[in-house]
């Protein structure tokens, strides 16, 4: 039986990208519009036929339920996102929702009731692609959302996310009435969206960590001059220290070593001419860890040493930090527990941090928290080319099944959570 | 009577100024425009005045003339451009062209005919700003352009640079009816462009060559891929190689020194966004040196460099040369004579490379050619700006007069040039 469920994984996945398909290939859900609502409505249809009783919240997260006997142990909840990007992949969070919802459908078939109640959910949004907002869906179950935002936040139509959300038939409730505060795990799938797995060979990544993350924008001021009239020595070329910014970046992370990570993605030289020395530049950072101090220490550290080489340069330099957020770590003994599953069935797993940031890491702060990745080839994701092998998918499955059954029927199913 | 020519410098040149002057400073005259052929005949009526036998030739170039007497010595030219770029300053090319005037009609009054003739020219056209083409004026008269680039180049509008100038009132001509073989030497005289007059506490600068220049643009191609996901040893960055390779743009150009420039104005990282490694970067390269092997040596001891850089990073690089240009040196007997007139008058002058190009650079094929510089406030050029004190306009003024008093009745006028 757990062949026929495995064998309905990929099925499901590639039924599910049938809403929402762009005509040139690739899935576009957005949060609210009908191919949403549709891909909700048709997992509700399959949760109603595995006999997980599907029911929204008041933002549109759709969950399924397979209750436990002993309504003393906290309930598991398990899953991830139905939205995509623009044009993204068949496998970003809708991997997680399906192999969750197909869990639970054959731990039901195969055991019946379990001592703890084991839940799926379908968050309603978490990639920010229509409001420049993210995690609307975990961030109300968590309570880090609010409704206030919604009158206020609008799409590039000019549809507030209230109207959105109110058009698809959810009401938003009253105060926090879609967060849960009941939850004993939350465990989600997903697929890794880089190439650490690929490169390891490995199939199974058991997530240590949520990486915290700064975004910050560099301003670097010099003089902008004629390019043939000014000798290199009387030169404040803000450029040319720019340069040597994003050099030492990337020399300091690559000392720091795993699991940092510092990127310069954008720069822009204002007014660039190839006959001016620039005069202006402007670049982002974006800094990642799994260790909050860490992350602070190397941040502090790489800007002071941006200053000096500014000053050196005779150049002024402006910094702004856009984003902070803390990393999240997953819960030890839960990844013990999936350890331990790869060596029993034979997959091979490795230990990771997740560089990227998903619905888990908003319930981090709430209750014991792990997260699965599974491959994906060559690191891509977003995109319509995003892949993971059947065999992967298979093996990401069963994991699940196994730990999801510890917690519902095995040896972890009475541990106080 | 100098005294009084001196002080008429600062007062045609504001009232040239009006000729094109722009609503909110500045000024813009443009080949074959109104404001242009007004400025042309404007000069031509002080010509006129100052005895000087006002002419054009086919093109628009605008001729004075004061007559020698022995046939046998070749004529020395002094000018320089009479068009601006757009929402240019007052100095750049009118100074050349005014005090080079002034010159001639104080000698003219002071001394009558010199043993050689002088003639003075305003250029049509140096800057490139209307069409895409630089030099129309200094490049019909020693043979560079012809004709038959005309009917074929055109401005924005669509007007092609002929109908241009047929408009203006100038037939272009048969043949090569602008070029002239019968110079003895031709004398610029122009604002620096740059501040290393300024810097050094300097009146007159004494060219000793226009560098030449090659421009290239470099694209380097890695790998765009998660910023958050991709191990820092992972990377194929674009960005962090092309800074790399910036840094060593600089670094080389510095132990090469003066008067070797190297600059990177414009960089461009295509779809960059601050979460993601950048997968392709495109920046350009603008190399001058007034010893041409010494510029070919470095451009290509420096694209191997880049080269090794981009296949220790596993990046491809592509860099193709869109101009090169060599350099020209200035006649060093004229440019001795002009470091004795500093002397003599106590004029404080120093040897400065041009790192920007001028109409002399066309003549340093054709004839013994000299520039003769003075400071530019700031170093601004092609700007509103724009500014040389009175003090310094007086000290060119007064040193080329002398110079031209030497080549048309003094010490230098029966030389053969």
């Amino acid at each position: 039986m757990l062949a026929q469920f495995t064998k309905r994984v990929p099925e499901v996945l590639e039924w599910l990208a049938t809403f929402g398909a762009d005509p040139e290939g690739g899935v576009t859900r957005l949060l609210y519009t009908d191919a949403w609502l549709q891909a909700q409505q048709a997992l509700a249809a399959i949760m109603q036929e595995l006999g997980l009783e599907p029911k929204y919240d008041a933002v549109g997260n759709l969950y399924g339920k397979l209750q436990g006997i002993n309504p003393e142990l906290k309930p598991v909840l398990t899953g991830s996102h139905i939205d995509t990007v623009k044009n993204g992949g068949k496998y970003d969070g809708a991997y997680g929702v399906i192999a969750s919802m197909l869990a639970l459908g054959y731990l039901k078939a195969a055991f019946g009731a379990p001592k703890r109640t084991l839940e799926v959910v379908s968050f309603c949004e978490e990639e920010g692609s229509r409001f420049p907002l993210t995690f609307w869906g975990s961030g109300h179950v968590t309570g880090v959302h609010q409704m206030e935002a919604a009158a206020t936040i609008a799409d590039r139509e000019g549809i507030t996310l209230l109207d959105a959300m109110q058009r698809a038939g959810f009401t938003g409730g009253q105060g926090d009435s879609a967060s849960r505060n009941d939850l004993g795990a939350y465990i989600e799938i997903h697929i890794e969206q880089g190439s650490v797995l690929e490169y390891n060979g490995k199939q199974i990544g058991i997530v240590t960590a949520i990486v915290g993350q700064k975004r910050l924008t560099v301003r670097v001021l010099g003089k902008a001059n004629h390019a043939g009239t000014t000798p290199m020595t009387m030169r404040r070329d803000a450029l040319a220290g720019a340069a040597e910014m994003v050099a030492l970046t990337e020399k300091l992370a690559l000392e720091e070593g795993d699991p940092l990570v510092a990127t310069v993605g954008k720069l822009e030289v204002k007014q660039g001419t190839s006959n001016v020395v620039p005069g202006e530049v402007e670049f982002t950072l974006d800094i990642r860890h799994t260790d909050e101090s860490k992350l602070q220490t190397f941040c502090t550290n790489l800007l002071t040493k941006l200053e000096e080489i500014a000053m050196r340069r005779e150049l002024d330099i402006q910094s702004v930090e856009h984003l902070s957020v803390s990393p999240v770590v997953m819960h030890s003994g839960i990844s013990a527990e999936i350890e331990s599953i790869c060596q029993d069935q034979g997959f091979k797993g490795m230990k990771l941090p997740s560089g990227a940031g998903h619905d888990a890491q908003l319930f981090g702060a709430v209750c014991p928290t792990a997260l699965i990745f599974v491959p994906s080839r060559g690191g891509l994701s977003h995109n319509p080319e995003e892949l993971t092998s059947a065999e992967d998918l298979a093996a990401g499955f069963q994991t699940l099944v196994q730990l999801l059954y510890q917690y519902g029927y095995g040896g972890k199913a009475d541990e106080i959570l």
